[in-house]
């Protein structure tokens, strides 16, 4: 029996920028239908870059239809219902704007702009075109790791009671080696900021949607630790992966970001909560780490094992408390029941594939989806305010306005 | 641009049986040539069940071309070129033997057959096979866990010494209730044994290819601790998951399998390993745990972390002694270099994809991949030697012969 | 004010032998009356040991009144009270049953003796004492870890429902150097057995303490990988210590004893038990883990970890099961009150005052205090039977009769 | 053979106080000499206390040969060498001040003082005494924990290279209940500040000496988070536990110390330090943690699991970089020797011990025992720092002048 065409209507991608997100993301409209019952049938239909060798070498590696190089021709083509953003940061405001004018939904890349004024362009952009019933999306993907979605709804049930304390750092090391080399990421008028906006934007947004509150003010410092590094050999593209590997010249270019951001937050409700993203601390590769304590209760979660869930119940017996590891691998937790049996892994970009699916639903069924260009926004004006506070001799910063 | 076809030459793949080991191929089938870059280009040709509903619905599910419920007359289709077998045990057999009779490659679960009878029987087709260009391999996806990989590299490094002791446990406590019902896994008929079977063999295999040796010997007792079970409501599918749930009918039926098994052998090299496989290790979801000591050093892994692995170097000074807990996840680990940044985390399905691209390459090269069918096959002789001894009071039972 | 004399009775103790165990021994006397409120005061009285300077050296160094050379005269005194059995197994006997027969309290450390024969006439003398309230002990004080107490509290409440199976292992590595010499623990004469009575004797006895069943049948394999090792230098005292260090001679003595032992037990309540007790398991220096399944929840503990307990509410809902990591601290677990705040660690010796306060107060109120000489009798039965499986091909041998 | 009067001449201790504190310092006296071989033999001589019957009783608990009332008339006495002070802070400096001038050697628990005025003066008498050997000592003991005091060896020894960054957390939770009773630990006149002292001042301390730099300029935030809590009932005494007990009055009495502390801090080399210290960190009970990130390699402390440290080696080839848990209880780590073999562990109060024969040997041996007044001065100027850069909106505030 041939297998008949799927009753749902396409919802036909063009994918914007090919690094390393570019496969997540591929990774994610391709999976998430196989195991999310969707309501509409995402097609890979282009990718599009600068370089139309490279890019056409992307598509074909990860299953798109077409590549393209002029961004601009295919938001304007009557084809494509969504654009999914993931060039680096300095690019965002442009192609989303223009998109969302062009009547397209938009998934983009976090963080959601290099500046406060952008991403408020942004915002106000999606908040007009979502009038017009166009939708928008910033990709916060650890969101939708299940243990972060299950902490968030553990906190919303008053498992934890009210939030005393929050802390929450991203930690990385790959940066450790001053002879590593520059990339994009290194500069500021591409990357916007360092380990502040890059992971350390993960790390305000998981606490802000966890404990469902803003962080309201801030003071930190940021700093830069290695100043300058050898530029890549004229000869190679700049890479985008995190490898410590590539061959030095003997020209070395300066780094304009930060390398590593301490600062604390005050939360709506007035509860502290202490930040720092690093690249520097040495052995941590991929540690996201938050650790909220309530009244009634705590949780941490640390993404190097992104399949647990660390729960504290204050409410048992004195000599029965303790810090439970729950495997978060039960077909009753979020995300779950489409996957594997109990104890089996989902892995780093099994949130692509949630993002696409709560996406792709959202879309159909009209509604806003979670996290908003205003959520992103939000992130962007408490990266500023980190910054400004640094600078300002770590005096407390007012996160709106 | 619209991308051009790939160069490489399709490989059609049929796969029978879609329960959820035909949604764990399917995901291998699908992702691997979109990380590694195969010789050979998978195509999901067909899905091959019973039922004509729900094969047809398992193909649109997860992407494959057609479905069909006769599996003799798709392994005679000329457009055919693999047979992936992911049926319950019973049928393994005659299926793979048909199929590599009829000049296809074969991929078989595992374990490999019910009985040592039958598991010859296959290996000695394979063999047959083999001189015809043939390839066969048996699924013990959980070689290809980077971390169990690179596992072996060290012991063949020489990193730990000569081994001197091994304990390999598979916990899981998914029939901890005896309310839990009857499923195919609990009938000896189908399944052929129980823990023994379903998750000792992935203890017995991976002690065999980490260590390089074979277990020559063995001594043991298997034992069923819940006598009977419900059936399932008669209106209900037979449910091939682990979920506790499904509605209780008032019969009951015999499980036929052990629940628990207990054994230790005597590797090639003399050295003695203890092997432990139960459904009824409370709070153990699915703990492949295997701890190899040398002479120089030792190992430790957790499949419930498996991104990681625990390594001793003994002859570090004696200040510095310590089980080393590896991320493995550097492009310099088996299977990395094409996923994502270092501590990025793969999941369960990841090991389907080494699977694949590993079969495929071999194919294409026209290498024998590993494991083999005798390797299959030597894995059901331990198996059958544990019932035997366990039969025998425990008595040393020899697994060749 | 000059401190009054204490109000309570003094309880004089004579201990024999003053190796490692004499080190914890007499700080266990010295420290309890410190912390607990013990009816009776401890007096370090005197200790003996074959060679008078060592000793007089030793009674020296841990605050010992007096010391001496002929244990027969020692027990002999009149102003004695206690002896406490601290030599190697092979003279515990005939130590431990002449001084029941002068009337004298006996504490006498694991395992009870080298032999069944042993066991039982101390036993028997044991039984015969206490009709004239002279009170005997066996020192398993891995039983008063609190955690480890506290888990045999659990299963007594029910917390973990009924037994389906247990893990008991005690793993170490200080005889992995085959060139790590000879010492009496090595010597059958001396030492009765090897990892089997050193440490697999912990794990039978916590076993059944804390299930609160008996093994009845055993069916393993012990076996010696060293066969010979050199002997210490000939001007050097024979070490006690588990130190590596030593310089070797040229001439090599026999090992005798087993360096690991692997076995299963079937339990009262025909639970089965997987045991194995290792001197061979690279990178393990003082693991004595236990690991209980039972149909409403789990216990977990690891002497290298003994402050902590992981404790599994099976009961718990689907979402939120996990393995809790109870830090046994609190004043609320056995011991702990008169120690220190919450999250204060206690150590190896802590389980030594802890048996002196429990002996104490049972020799003052009368009561027999647990572990008995009988509960000593039966691990050595099991041992015993260990043997003699290993002995007959594994074959299943009743502990008792 | 009656046991010989030994050869160290006495060393005759007066220890003012006895709470808590004072059961920690007294097991140390008691149990330092019969492990450590010390050139003086410490006499437990006298307790001071305010009221005369639980002084006695403290006294005869403890094992001390008297009891007084007035520290004045026992600082004064000639039979008196040492003057250990374990009062509240508040009483330091009037304490030590007056037995320095009365020549006797003083260890005083931290934090050194309430306030840097009174630091400084006592840093000055010590200065002054020092001139006539008279010794003087601040007990900050978690540097006498093994694995702590390693760590600084691997420091010194460059195995992590330059430090990069620190993080310095004390985390507690024995104030998350807002009903639990006021204590003079929340008394600003007498505890001088919160958890910044009381604990956070450890981690201070233990940065410092771990790493060979002092904290020069901070940056922070110190806040109360419960504003009053209930008094303790009229015939109670004051509490000293961290026990959660305790029968409320209706009356309430206003917390003037601070629940929480976040601060950051520059180190001397550039580097930068986190720190936090705080007592509603729900289900942290002691956890002293500090993780040190070097151009090298890392280090991982965590006081919960006080027997382990975790080394990170950086130049380990790229797959084999982890972090490794040490057991610090080799023969050759510091304070090892004298205690149990590899793999038994070491509790809280074994620090104390380490104290005591550190201080009885620099008082011997006439040299200055570290942590000196003029380190306990520094921390005392951290934590002031920290104060006055909360009061002025966290601007960096210098430690020194």
């Amino acid at each position: 029996m041939t297998v008949p065409r799927q009753a749902q209507e396409p919802l036909r991608v063009a994918m914007i920028g090919h690094g390393f997100m570019g496969a997540a993301h591929s990774q994610g409209w391709r999976v998430a239908p196989r195991f999310f019952d969707l309501p509409l049938e995402p097609v890979l239909q282009t990718v599009v870059g600068r370089n139309a060798d490279s890019t056409a070498a992307a598509a074909a590696k990860w299953g798109w239809r077409e590549s393209a190089t002029d961004w601009r021709e295919v938001i304007a083509r009557d084809d494509i219902d969504v654009v999914d953003v993931v060039t680096p940061g300095d690019t965002h405001a442009e192609i989303a704007i223009a998109a969302l004018a062009a009547g397209k939904h938009v998934l983009c890349e976090k963080p959601l702009a290099n500046s406060v004024a952008e991403a408020r362009a942004m915002a106000d952009a999606a908040a007009t075109a979502a009038a017009s019933g166009i939708r928008s999306m910033v990709g916060f993907t650890y969101r939708r790791v299940p243990a972060a979605t299950f902490a968030k709804q553990l906190v919303a049930d008053g498992r934890i009671g009210e939030v005393r304390q929050v802390r929450a750092e991203y930690l990385q090391d790959w940066l450790m080696d001053p002879e590593s080399p520059m990339t994009w990421r290194l500069d500021k008028k591409l990357a916007g900021s360092g380990a502040l906006g890059d992971i350390g934007a993960h790390a305000v947004d998981l606490t802000e949607y966890i404990t469902g509150q803003h962080v309201e003010t801030v003071s930190g410092i940021i700093e830069t630790l290695v100043a300058d590094r050898p530029l890549p050999g004229a000869g190679e593209n700049e890479s985008l992966s995190l490898s410590k590997s590539g061959t030095a010249s003997t020209e070395r270019g300066t780094v304009t970001v930060d390398d590593i951001a301490l600062f604390t937050g005050r939360l709506s409700s007035g509860a502290l909560a202490s930040f720092e993203a690093s690249r520097f601390r040495t052995g941590r590769k991929n540690a996201l780490r938050i650790e909220i304590s309530g009244t009634r209760g705590a949780l941490a979660f640390d993404l190097e094992r992104l399949n647990e869930l660390e729960y504290y119940d204050a409410t048992a017996p004195d000599t029965e408390l303790g810090f439970r590891r729950i495997l978060v691998t039960e077909s009753a937790h979020p995300y779950l029941a489409p996957w594997w049996p109990t104890g089996h892994m989902l892995g780093y970009e099994h949130g692509f594939s949630h993002q696409v699916a709560d996406f792709v639903t959202a879309v159909h069924d009209g509604r806003a989806p979670q996290p908003s260009f205003a959520d992103g926004l939000h992130v962007q004006q408490v990266l500023d305010a980190v910054e400004r506070s640094s600078a300002a001799g770590s005096a407390w910063i007012p996160t709106a306005g």
